[in-house]
Formats: C-alpha cells, structure tokens, sequence
C-alpha cells in the first residue's frame, strides 16, 4: 500500500512498489480562502477522480504529456511521480473573480486573447501572484520551463475550450500545475477539475464548479456531477 | 503662468503658453504608505528638482529620449508634456522593501539579472502590481511599448549604477514612467530621485533615500543634501 508522501487539501499523495509512480487518492474534503473555510462533502472524491480521469485522459490521446496513468478505484490514480515546479499557471480566457477586484473591470469581460498569471506556490507566503522576472531570479523555473508551461497551457485551453462548449460549458478560467520527470521531461500534473478552473453554463451562466462552494450557491456534489455526466456524453457518445 | 493641470503627492504639473511643454513644480511634501502618511518637509522640492535635473541631463547626454527640457527655478522645470502611460516600471537589483516580504528572501540579496515589475498607475485599485499578459489584455501598453520601456529601464540601470557607484552609492531599485509625446514617440518621463529609488552607502549601507522617510530613520533633508552633493562631485568634477 506505500505510504502517504504528502496530505494536501484536496489530495492525498501515496508511495507505492514503483519509485516512479503514485497513488493519489481524493478526498471528500473542499477548502476556499486559501483553507479558511473547510467542509468535508461526500462523494467529491469520487467526482473530481472521474472527471480528471475522463480530461487527462482525453489531453494524453491529443498528445500532450501529462503525469496521468489510470484510475485504478473509484477515488484513486496512479500517477507518474513528479518534482512539482513551485507554480500556479493560471490562464483566463474571461475575467471574474480576483481579476475583477484587482483590476476594477467588468465580471464576464470577454479578453482579447487570454490572461496568463503565475502564483508562486508557498503556504508560508500564501501563493504570492509572481512574475516572469522574479521566477526567473528566485530561480523557480528557468526559462525554458516557463516557454513550455505556456505552451502546454495553451494548447490544453484550446483543447478544453473545445471539448467544455461541446457539452455546453464555457471554460472560463483555471490553474495548472506541472511537474519534471526524473529524465527531465516537463508534464502536466496534479488533476483537473471544477475544483481549479471555473465552467459556467452557455445559456443560463450558472456556475458549474467550485464558486458554487466558495459563494455559498447551494450543494457542491448535484454540480459537480452534472459536469461528469455532461463530459462522459460527449466523450463516450 | 498657465494653469494646474494636475495635483500629486510630491509634484505639480502646470500649463504653458506652448501647448506641448508643462511646468512641473517640485513640492515641499512627502508621502509614504500609498498618501496615509504624509508630511511637509521644508527643502525637499527643491533638492529633487535639483537632482532629477541633474540625473535626466545626464541620461539626454546619453541618447536616452526623456521628457526633461530644462530647470527654471530652484523648483521648477519644464518638460514635454506627454500621455504618461499608467504603469510604474520598477527594476530591482538587491532584494528589500516589498520584495522581501513577498517571496521570503534575505534582505540585501543580490539578483543574478535585475527583476523587472510593473504596476498599474490607479489610485481606486491601490496601483496592483500586474503582469505582462494583464498589460496586453486591459490595452493598457501595446507589445511593442513594453518592449521599449524595459530597453529602457536596462539602458537607465546600467548608466545609473555606474553613475551612482562614482558617488559612493548603490542603487538598489528605482521607479520610472513612460509617455508618448504627440507623435507617439515612447520617452521616460516624471522625475528620478530618492523619493522614487533606494540608495544605499557603499561602505555603510545606510539608507540615503525615501526609505528615511517611510521608516522614520531621521530627517529628510540632510539625506537628500548629500545624495545632490556626491552627484554634483562626480558630475561636475
Ligand atoms: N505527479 C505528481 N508527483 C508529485 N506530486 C504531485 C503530482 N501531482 C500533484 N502533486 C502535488 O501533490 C499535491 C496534491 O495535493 P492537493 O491538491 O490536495 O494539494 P493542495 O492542498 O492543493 O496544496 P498545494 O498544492 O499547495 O500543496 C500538491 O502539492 C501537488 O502539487
Ligand atoms: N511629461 C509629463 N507629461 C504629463 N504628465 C506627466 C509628465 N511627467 C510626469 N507626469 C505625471 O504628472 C504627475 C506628477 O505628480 P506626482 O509625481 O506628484 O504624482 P503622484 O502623486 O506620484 O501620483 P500619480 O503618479 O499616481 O499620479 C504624475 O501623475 C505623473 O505621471
Ligand atoms: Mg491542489
Ligand atoms: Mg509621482
């Protein structure tokens, strides 16, 4: 069974027989406020493991690296095992949420082409928004990393823009995270799901992801399961 | 005399007869902590008149495109008058200040390459620190502008911290603002002095700039007295 390497708010990291690979399991737990605020909601495990499931493994047929293996239970992965770059990339195609207070513009603002934002990962400094210039002299990531961060977080969004509006969701925003191989090879890890990016609904505009928990909009799972049900629609016909 | 055109913190900005040239005149006032603290502080206008001209003669000797024509008074001199571009350009060659709150790093740490920071000139929103792609997204400088604000800003690095290590000085860090002049030329504009860089004694990396001011380390004045009277050493022998 390995042992926990890392207890996260979302995710528990196991080690298993392989150096190479992990078990992640999901938990049934959501925070906001950067941990603030903390329930525990039956059954979100389940979901976000199948929905990353169904995205990671939709991103691994279009040819983009990712540290995804399979799921192997309802709320398990095994996953590459990776050294996580110390990064959010965060890419916006629509402005809401902290953009809209930070820079004073309108919630729904629809941008040119998309907003792409670094946050440093650090609890102690509670996920500073970084710069180019200020990774590259803390020496976070160099800049090669940066360049195919970007240009894996852009082809994920073209392809996810794609796949959401097929199943009647705007992809609004969402973070990535990526990790090296021990070759050095640079992937797309961590998971995918309504827990780190925002879906709103093409007609009505409702929420469809993890606002609905930090606004206090209603129950999580009822929502959460209508992304799964219309994603595995649309890609499993 | 023209009218006020605008009203700052540490500056006012008048008409001329001449439709492309203003006034600016230096205030006895000092400001800290976004304008909640503030102080009249008898002599500072003058000095900062006396050194940004100084510093700006020194940079239009140098082939940099300034807005600076020529001091007037001992408070006063004229400038071309630009569209300033509403962003702060702030390059970093020592980690301190705001820095090193951020991202937890060792004050007085000296960066591999300069770190380059923009924030975006707004009162309402508390000037946010924002990034290249937010720049580009919210129109407020194009590709081509940013990349001629750091050409810049590296060109203003160099030939000042030369400058201000014949004078005993390091430069720490410094501010700057761009504008279009009516044909749409890019040139540095506003002023340069220790109200908007950090200077630090080489020997005794006391502080010979605002950080006296924000950090109540003793009078103003007598810091600016000296800064003007090393420059003055070095720069007219
Ligand atoms: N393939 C991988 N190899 C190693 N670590 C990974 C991999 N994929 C994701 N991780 C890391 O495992 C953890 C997953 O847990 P979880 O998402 O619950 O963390 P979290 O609470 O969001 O906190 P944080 O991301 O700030 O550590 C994260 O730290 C993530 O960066
Ligand atoms: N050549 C120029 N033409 C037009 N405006 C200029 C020029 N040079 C500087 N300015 C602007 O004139 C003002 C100078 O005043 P001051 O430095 O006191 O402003 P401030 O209080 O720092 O506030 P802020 O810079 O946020 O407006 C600034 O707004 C600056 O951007
Ligand atoms: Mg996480
Ligand atoms: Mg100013």
């Amino acid at each position: 069974m390995g042992h926990v390497i890392y207890t996260g708010k979302a995710k528990q990291m196991w080690s298993t027989d392989d150096p190479e690979v992990l078990r992640v399991v999901y938990l049934d737990q959501a925070t906001a406020l950067n941990g603030k605020k903390k329930d525990q909601i039956q059954g979100k495990g389940q979901l976000n493991n199948e929905i990353s499931t169904l995205i990671f493994t939709y991103l691994n047929a279009k040819g983009v690296k990712t540290h995804f293996i399979k799921k192997i239970s309802a709320t398990e992965e095994l996953v590459k095992k990776v050294e996580i770059i110390p990064l959010e990339a965060v890419t916006r195609n629509i402005a809401t949420g902290h953009f809209v207070t930070r820079f004073g513009v309108e919630d729904g603002l629809v941008f040119p082409t998309p907003v792409e934002e670094t946050y440093y990962k650090s609890d102690a400094l509670d996920d500073p928004f970084i710069n180019r210039s200020q990774i590259l002299a803390l020496g976070l990531a160099t800049e090669d990393e940066l360049a195919e961060i970007w240009q894996l977080s852009r082809q994920v969004n073209e392809l996810l823009k794609a796949l959401f509006a097929k199943a009647g969701l705007i992809l609004v925003d969402f973070k990535l995270e990526f990790g090296r191989l021990g070759d050095g090879t640079l992937v797309l890890a961590d998971e995918f799901s309504p827990d780190n990016c925002r879906l709103w609904d093409q007609q009505t505009r409702s929420h469809l992801d993890k606002d609905v928990y930090r606004k206090d909009l209603g129950d999580l799972t009822p929502v959460y399961a209508e992304v799964l049900h219309r994603l595995k629609k649309v890609l499993e016909g």
